[in-house]
């Protein structure tokens, strides 16, 4: 059976977001046949809202039932299709696959991944990224002992994974921090609109970062983007890259510093580019070098319809359930 | 003479700041006749710009031609009238008196206190706050050796005074980031248009200051401002509460620890309700807690004038200049 079902559409995975839609179709084993993406996040849906998308999407690629079909992200938020709660801290991918919510969307059931939450001091919670961390795992299950996995972002998570679990995270708001700044604040409002040299926009990018690492409170270092402007130290047009790298600057300094990230292995996992930020950053800072992943959400997508039986296959393959047909 | 000339307007004196004009009209000896607020900061100015406001503030007083006049704040920056460039810290009071800028208004000669800068690791300005300080060492001479003076503010500056000296500074970006992030981020977006109750109210704020002084970053801890409302730990309509606790709890944890705030006397200077904001942080941290003073740009640009001559009296005395006459 398993051979012969190999290359056929098996499951419809989706990472639904705020402002964007990615979707994947696999086989039984994860291997992507289609990919898709869109600005249809939820916070941007067409006319038809939820259904619509998914109806186009299948018309698209010419499915005329909807698949086992599983998402996660925002989707899954009080403003998505439907609400999943949250799974509070320490979490384990099984807890994740026996907690779907079941969605009857009109072509059939979306299964939706509950988000994750940290009841710590400073409570804290992540919904998509939980998805990516189980991707990490099972794409490299010799980290799932012990291991910081940081993923990057308009709110960066930093989780720590001990046995195979999610034991706690942290959020940084580096990339909405970035966005507001340069968008309304007056670090912005007197960055020049030409673009800088590489070689200032390097040096530029640099200086932020051992900056955002001294210790001093971000609300305090911030306006050295206007202050070194003013002094001749930082040119107008590469403001941006300096506040880029104070905020990530600061993300890597701040993070291992939490409490429970205090593990000898970090994994960096997102947009090629923006790691790559982030990799410049634990460099100057002295840290361990974190392993780059891309995107896990697909492999975490499948790992967790594999674990709850919707297509055979994984560690616990159970038969068809025939859910959404 | 000094008895026949007190009750006489001696000094217009002007606090010139972005977003407002303060003026007052003082006698040689600093006492206030006439007071006046309006909108028109640099970057709010009616036709005619900086001239107009001056004719418009001579007709309202009812002043035939301009007495000798002295203006601090944004006035002088490179978007101001003229550019008053900023003086290296260490400052004393007798460097900003002896390095005005002069500019013909028209309706005669006006002087514009410099800004100061402070070229440390991290290098900052201000422009209007130097003035505030002078005022609170001619209110307080007894503070002059050594004290830290906060002046809470959308860019908050810590100052450090030495022997009557301005030898150091910082700011922290506490108001602005309050404004910025309750407009346009996330944490805003989600807060409730209804009112907290007072109780609700007090709690937020009290909750995040101290969240903001438990020495983790500010960029992973705003972020408890929405997975706390998730949490159901803080009302939605808290939220601009809980900010305002949380970025100005992380400020008067912070201040203290920059390297040059190490003075046993603290002074806080600035509006009431915002004062009184800071005072409760301080008390819920277990800081010595600071006097609270009022507005002291009066107070300073007064001193600044005697110290320069442009009216006599003061320490330094001189006989009437005629400027601007």
């Amino acid at each position: 059976m398993s051979g012969s079902s190999a290359g056929l559409p098996a499951l419809l995975a989706l990472d639904w977001g705020t402002s964007s839609l990615r979707a994947w179709l696999m086989t039984e084993s994860g291997q992507i046949l289609k990919e898709y993406r869109s600005k249809h996040g939820i916070l941007n849906l067409p006319e038809g809202g939820f259904s619509a998308v998914l109806e186009d999407l299948l018309g698209l690629w010419r499915l005329p039932i909807l698949p086992p079909a599983i998402a996660c992200g925002m989707v899954g938020s009080a403003n998505g299709w439907a609400e999943a709660p949250y799974l509070a801290c320490p979490v384990s991918p099984d807890a994740l696959a026996t907690s779907l919510k079941m969605v009857q969307t009109g072509q059939g059931m979306l299964s939706i991944i509950p988000g994750v939450r940290d009841d710590g001091m400073v409570p804290d919670v992540m919904r998509g990224e939980e998805t990516q961390i189980l991707g990490v795992l099972a794409l490299r299950p010799d980290l799932a002992e012990d291991v910081t996995i940081v993923l990057p972002g308009t709110h960066s998570k930093w989780a720590q994974i001990h046995q195979g679990r999610i034991v706690g995270f942290r959020t940084f708001m580096t990339g909405e921090l970035y966005a507001v700044l340069t968008a309304h604040s007056i670090l912005g409002r007197f960055s020049a609109p030409e673009r800088p040299s590489d070689a200032e926009s390097i040096m530029a990018f640099e200086d932020g970062v051992r900056t955002g690492a001294s210790g001093d409170s971000v609300s305090s270092l911030l306006f050295s983007a206007r202050s070194r402007v003013l002094a001749g130290r930082l040119s107008a047009a590469a403001v941006p890259d300096y506040l880029s790298g104070l905020l990530i600057g600061n993300e890597v300094y701040s993070g291992p510093r939490l409490n429970r990230a205090s593990s000898q292995r970090t994994v960096l996992v997102g947009d090629d580019a923006l790691c790559a930020r982030y990799l410049r950053a634990f460099r100057l800072l002295g840290q361990p070098e974190p392993e780059v992943l891309g995107n896990t959400a697909p492999a975490g997508l499948i790992k967790i319809a594999h674990l709850a039986g919707l297509v055979p296959g994984g560690a616990r393959s159970q038969p068809f359930s025939g859910v959404g047909a």
